[in-house]
């Protein structure tokens, strides 16, 4: 009975698409999560690009919403990359977060594998995701799911006045 | 006149978006380029993935020839990513390569400045790839552009048995 009990008593997470009317609720997730990434400063988007960049024709990202007990508690963005090594597409995990008192309910891992099906279903071949590598709970929570580390690469990027001053070079 | 001269002796070096003609080519690039990075192991794509992930049916990957005075010297493939910070699309450059005779020709800087050309014209908001962290000619050349490293972040990465088993997971 008591097994019963429990599961009576555990909150129900659903994992479903977002759509164009989370928007603002996406940006503030965003904003959130950026914050506890020390990067406030760096979040230039407003409601209009989630909008336009999300739910416009033809995009090329995605987003899911984490609901406990019919409340959003988290949200996921994320892209389909490519690999040539071994020519098949995978997901991207861009973002991914959970608000702090909801933390350690499982909305995260539940985001996570929701991904990972969606990954199995397209007959992508991988999940990835960047994580700050001063966030060891995190780094611990990656481990622990079989995740690997790729630590022998590093992202270079090409923005802002250099990205245009380069592309007008002869 | 002499540098009528040169600008005669100088190579012409063209750009053109790959067709599904260069299957195999793309995939003699992508391993030439493995065995370079010293994970030839790690390349398992055939031709028939190439032909299928970038050039059947709603590609999300796009691949980049250089000729130089007609001959194939070299390739991109990319991808559109997306940032959350900035609400846009960008460009992810997945390999980049240049056949060793062709090394200095300004090859590579041609087809790098041509995703530059891209990103803007399409309104992204940057150009990101990943260097190896023993690759000094690469970073020092990737420096050099005005590319900055984004050193903080790691990717992790979720594969093979594991994937299946995290998905399958309740």
């Amino acid at each position: 009975m008591s097994n019963l009990k429990e599961i009576k008593n555990m909150p129900t997470i659903k994992i479903r698409p977002a759509t164009i009317d989370d928007s603002a609720l996406i940006l503030r997730f965003i904003t959130e999560l950026a914050i506890y990434e020390k990067a406030e400063h760096e979040v230039v988007a407003n409601e209009s690009h989630i909008r336009e960049s999300l739910f416009g024709d033809s995009v090329k990202a995605h987003g899911l919403i984490c609901e406990i007990d019919n409340k959003a508690v988290g949200f996921a963005v994320y892209f389909i990359n490519y690999s040539t090594w071994l020519g098949k597409y995978g997901i991207y995990l861009e973002d991914l977060y959970v608000s702090p008192e909801h933390r350690g309910s499982g909305a995260g891992k539940a985001m996570l594998r929701k991904l990972a099906q969606i990954a199995v279903e397209k007959g992508c071949a991988r999940v990835e995701w960047s994580v700050l590598d001063w966030n060891q709970p995190a780094i611990d929570f990656y481990l622990a799911l079989g995740a690997k580390p790729q630590d022998e690469w590093t992202v270079y990027r090409l923005t802002g006045q250099a990205l245009k001053d380069f592309a007008q070079k002869n």
